[in-house]
C-alpha cells in the first residue's frame, strides 16, 4: 500500500461538496488535498475545518500542487474532458463523476488518450454498482442460480427536476445510470433504444416530456425497459425486477421503520438520491481509494463512459424518431478486456 | 344433504345485521326466516328486502315459528343463557355469538345440558378459527414441519372503545378471542393468567386501563402474551408471532393496495373487525349451514366457550391482584373428545 | 328479487367443474339445475350430490328444460357463439366465460344479436375486475386522488404452459386478462398493441417464444406494458404497478403467513389462477346471480368481450410482424354507453 | 481536531479482528498502532498489511507504547477491569466493548475512577444505537409526533450459541443489548425484571432453557418484554415493536433483495450480528475516533455500563426465583447526566 491519498476535488457544487465531507470524515486512506471551483468563495467554504487543504480557482494549479496526489472530478460534464487529459498526463488516479464526456466522440477521444498510455486511470462514477442489492442481483445473474436472465424491468423516479431540465437530459443525466447498470447486469452491450411518449404529467414544467418509457435490448437478446418519470412527488425511488428462467428477483424496495398510524401503515420514502446511495457512494470512494493506492482503478472505467454516451446518443435520437435506434460502438480497446 | 336452513336471528344490533345481511346475500343453504329484536321497529327494518322473513319482538315466538328451523343468537351475551336452552330443548342446530353465556358457571351448566342430551348442537362464534391466516399457523403447528411450537405473541388493536367499556370488558369481550385462539392452535387449555398493567395512554376513557399486557400458559408449557389495546386510534389490527424450535411465523400483516405519495410508502390500515374478519365470519356462517344440515356442528363447541370463559375470570382476578392465576375447569365431558 | 336462478352449466371441464362447486356450495340464490358436456359421464360426476341437477349431453336439451332459467357456459370458446344465440333467444342470463368467441368477426355478431334485442343479457367472465385490489385500483383511477393515470406495468406469470399451449394463445388467452385491465382501470379503449420477443426461457416447449413482452397504449394516450411469462415456474403472478401524475400504486404483491425458516424469510407463493382468483370468481358469480334475479347484468358486457378480441388480433399480427399494429373496432352500440 | 488516533486494539479475537480491520480499512482519522493478544501469534497475524503497526504480548507494553494514544479494549468481559484503570490513568480515550466489567459492583468502581478524574473517557460498545433503524425509533420517541411511548416488544434471536453458554450468559451476553436499548428508547432506568421459563427448544445445549421470556418496566412505567431465543436456527433477528398513544412503530424487518422461485417468494435471513450491525459498528467507531479527537465520547457512557451490569444482575435472579426482581442503582453522578 502506497501512501496516503491527496485528493483534489475540482468542483464544490453540490456532488463535489458531498464528496469533500465523505473523503474527509469517512473515507480511510484520503484526505482533501485542495478543493477547486470557478467560484473561489465556493472552494473555500468547502475546505472550512478541513486541516491541510487548499481552495484554488484553476485545476491547473491543483495538478501542480505538490500536495496533490489523485483527483476527484466533480464538475458539470462539459468540463470534464480538458482535466481529464491532464490528470492522465500527471499519471494520478482519476475518479471522474458520470458523464465520462457529455458525447461519445469526446469520450472516445478520452478511452484512446488512456489507451495510449497503456494504463487504466479513470473510474467512471456509476454509484449503483456499489449498492449492495445492486451487487446482490449481480452476482445472482453471475452465479446462474436462476438460470439465464431473461427482461430487466427498471424504475427511476425523482420528486423533481431542477430549472432548465430538458428532455435530452432526462437521457443523459438520469437514464444514463440505467444504461451503466444493465450493461453491469447483463455484462453485455445495449444494442438499441426505443422511447415511448405517453401522456404526459401536469407537473413537467413546460417542454419536458415527462415520464417516459424506455426500451433496450443486449446483445443476447435481454429486454430491458426503463419507466424515467422525474417530476414524480413522491420521493426517490430507484428499482429493478429483472425475471429469469427460474425466478422473479426485486431489487430497490422501500424499507426503514415501519409505522401504522392514522389510519395507514408503512414508512417514510428516501427523498433523494443522495439518501438512497448514500452507502454506495462511501463504498464507491473506499474502493476507488484502496485501488488507486495500490496503482489500480476500482470500478468502472472510461470505456463504460463511452459505452453509455454512445446509449445516450441513440436514447436522444429514438426519442425525437420514436424508432428504435441501433447504438454505434468502436471496438473496445485490449486494455478493457 | 337435508332442507334448507331457515335463521331465526335473534338480536338485530350491529353484529346481528351483519348476520342477516350475510345469510340473505352470501351464505348458499340458508334464509333468514325471522328476526327477533326487544326493539320491533330494528326487526322489521332487518327484513326489509328479505322474502318470506317475518320481524318479532320475542325469542319464544321465534322458535315456535313452524317456518324456523335454526337459530342464530346475536344478543347481548346476559340474554344468551335463555335462549340456548329454549333451541336445545327445540334440538334445533345453533350458532351463539360468542360468549356462550357470561360467565364459566352458566357455561358449565349450558355444557352439561347439551352433553345431557347427547349431541353437540350448539357452534360458538370464534370466528377467527376460520380466517385463512389462522387456518394456515394451526396447520403449521400440527404439522409440526417446523418442530415444537414454544411462544405465542399476540397484538389486538382496536382504534376505540364504545361508551362504557369497562377494564373486565376488556378482558371479558377483547382477550375472549386471544383465549380461544390460544387454545385452537396449541390443541392445549390455558392454565394460568397473568395481567401487566405499565404506562396508560391518555386516550383511554376514564376509569379504562388501556393498553394491557397479558400473559399466559397452557398445559405444555407454551408461553403466550397479548398486548390489548383498545383505543390504539390508527385502525384494527389483529396479528400473531409464533416461535417454533425451527422457525419463526407471523400472521396477520397488513395488506392491500402499496402506495407511494407524499413521501410515505404504504397503505391503507383496516378500519374494524368487520372489514378484517369480514371473509372469516363467511366461512364460518358456511360451515355451520353446512354441517348443521349434515345434523353435525362445523366449529367452536360450547365446551370451548365454557373454557374460555374459565380463562375470562382468571383474567379479570388476574387483573385486579397483579398475580398469576390458576384457570380452574370442570373434567371434560366425552361428547367433546 | 325474482325466483332462484335455475343454472345450466355448459362444460364440465376443470373451470365448469369450479363454476359448480361454487354455485352449489358458496353462491346465494342460485342451484345448478343441469350440467352439458359432451363427455355425459364427466357430467355425471358433477352432479353428484346436487340435488335436482341433471346432467346431459346437449346444450340444447339444457335451455329447453323447464327447470333452467339461466345459463353459465364454460366450454371452449370456438362453442360459445352457438350456445349464446340460443340463450339469447330465450332470453335467460347468460354467464359466459371468456373469450365470448374466439375472433373479433363472430363477437362483433354477438354483439349485434344482443343489441337488436334491446337489452344485456350477456356478462363475459373477466373476473378480475372482482378482484378486491383490482378494484381498489380502479376505483382509485376513477376518484383523482393521485392525480392522472400516466402508466400501467403489469406482470402476468404461470408455472407453467398445457401441452399444445401456441404463442398466439399466450395473446388469446393469457394476455385477454390485461387488454380487458387496461380497459377497466382506464376507462378507454386500447388503440395499438406491439410485442418484443427476446431471449427465452429453456423452460419453453418447442416453438414457444416466451416470455415475451407487450406494449400498448390507450385513447388518451396512457402507456401500458405486459410481461407475459408463461412458464416461469416459481408459481402464478399477477400484479400491475400504476405511475400516477402524484404517486405511484402496486397491487398483486405476495401475501399470507409469513415465516422464517433455513436462512430464509418470506412465504409461498399463490400456485395458480384458481387459488389468486377464487375469492374474485366468487364475487364474479353473485354478482352475476344478483344482477340476473333483477333482469340485469353485473359486470363485463358482450362489448368488453368484443373489443378485447379485436386487441388479440391486433396482438397476434403484433407478435408476428414486430410493429406496432393499431386495434380495429367498429362504432359502440348505445346499448353499451 | 487534534492528531489521528493511533488506537491500541486489547484482544485480537472475534469481535477484536473485526474492529482491527474496520481501524485500517474504514475509519477515517485512526488508525491501528499495536495489536495486543495474550496469544502473539494471533495479535501477529491481525496486524498483517498494516503499516506501522506492532504485535504485543501485554496491555501495559502498549500503552506504554510512545505511539498510542488511544485504547479500544476487546478482550473477555473479566479483563476490562485492569486495563480501563491503567487507561484511565493516562488519560487515553477508551472503546471498551460491552459489558464494561461482569458485575455492577466492579462497574461501579470504574465509574467512580472515572468521575474522580472528572472526565468521560470510557465509551462502552453498545452499537445499536448507531443502528439507522434504532437511531429512527429513537427519535420518534423523543419527538413525541406519536404520543408518549407505553410498550416495548423486542425479539433477539440467534441461529446457536457457542459451546459453553449458560443459562446466565443469556442474560449477560445477549439481553444486556435490550437492556441498554431500552433506557435509550425511554431515556430511563429500568426498574425491575421477571423471566418466564415454559417449554424449551430441542436444540438447546444441555442445561440451557431456551427461550425465555424477559419482562421489563421503566421508571414511567412503559412495560417492556424480550423474546430472547439464542437457538433459533434460521438466522439471526433483532426487532423491536413500539406501541405508542398514536401509533405502532416495529424496526429490524427482514431486506434484501425479493426474490420469487420455487413456490416461495421472500429473501435471505441475515445470518449474524455482525452482518445485521456491520454499519452500526461503522458509525459507532467513527463517532468515537470523531468525539475522542475532540476530547469527548461520542456514545454510551460508563453509567450505561454500570445501569445496565445492575439489569443483568437482576435478570439472573430473577431468572433463578421466577419472581419479579428490583433494579439496584446508586446514585447517579453528576457527570454523566
Ligand atoms: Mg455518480
Ligand atoms: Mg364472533
Ligand atoms: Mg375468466
Ligand atoms: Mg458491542
Amino acid at each position: 500500500m502506497t501512501d496516503i491519498l491527496r485528493v483534489a476535488v475540482i468542483g464544490a457544487g453540490r456532488m463535489g461538496a458531498d464528496h469533500i465531507k465523505r473523503l474527509s470524515t469517512r473515507i480511510h486512506g484520503a484526505e482533501v488535498a485542495a478543493v477547486v471551483d470557478v467560484d473561489l468563495s465556493r472552494a473555500q467554504a468547502a475546505i472550512e475545518g478541513i486541516d491541510g487543504a487548499v481552495a484554488l480557482a484553476s485545476a491547473d494549479e491543483a495538478l501542480s500542487n505538490g500536495d496533490v496526489n489523485a483527483v476527484l472530478i466533480a464538475t458539470p460534464g462539459f468540463l470534464h474532458e480538458e482535466i481529464l487529459y491532464k490528470a492522465l498526463e500527471k499519471g494520478f488516479p482519476i475518479l471522474c463523476e458520470k458523464p465520462l464526456t457529455p458525447d461519445a466522440e469526446s469520450a472516445w477521444k478520452v478511452v484512446q488518450a488512456e489507451t495510449a498510455r497503456g494504463h487504466k486511470r479513470i473510474q467512471v462514477g456509476f454509484m449503483r454498482r456499489f449498492d449492495a442489492e445492486y451487487a446482490a442481483l449481480g452476482s445472482l445473474i453471475r452465479d446462474g442460480e436462476l438460470g439465464e436472465l431473461l427482461m430487466l424491468h427498471h424504475q427511476h423516479r425523482n420528486p423533481t427536476t431542477p430549472a432548465g431540465f430538458t428532455n435530452e437530459m432526462l437521457i443523459n443525466d438520469s437514464v444514463v445510470h440505467e444504461f451503466d447498470a444493465i450493461r453491469f447486469f447483463t455484462g453485455e452491450e445495449i444494442t438499441s433504444v426505443q422511447v415511448r411518449l405517453g401522456k404526459a404529467t401536469r407537473n413537467a414544467p413546460n417542454g419536458q416530456h415527462d415520464p417516459q418509457h424506455v426500451l433496450l435490448e443486449t446483445e443476447s437478446g435481454v429486454l430491458a425497459d426503463v419507466e424515467i418519470y422525474v417530476n414524480a412527488k413522491f420521493g426517490y425511488e430507484v428499482a429493478t425486477q429483472a425475471s429469469f428462467e427460474d425466478g422473479i428477483v426485486n431489487i430497490g424496495g422501500d424499507s426503514g421503520p415501519y409505522v401504522r398510524t392514522s389510519g395507514r401503515w408503512g414508512g417514510a420514502v428516501t427523498p433523494g438520491f443522495e439518501e438512497r446511495f448514500g452507502a454506495a457512494y462511501d463504498v464507491e470512494v473506499q474502493a476507488w481509494v484502496d485501488a488507486a493506492r495500490r496503482g489500480e482503478i476500482g470500478g468502472p472505467t472510461a470505456w463504460d463512459g463511452y459505452a453509455t454516451a454512445a446509449c445516450c446518443e441513440a436514447g436522444v435520437e429514438a426519442q425525437r424518431s420514436g424508432e428504435k435506434v441501433k447504438v454505434q460502438l468502436n471496438a473496445k480497446p485490449d486494455l478493457y478486456n
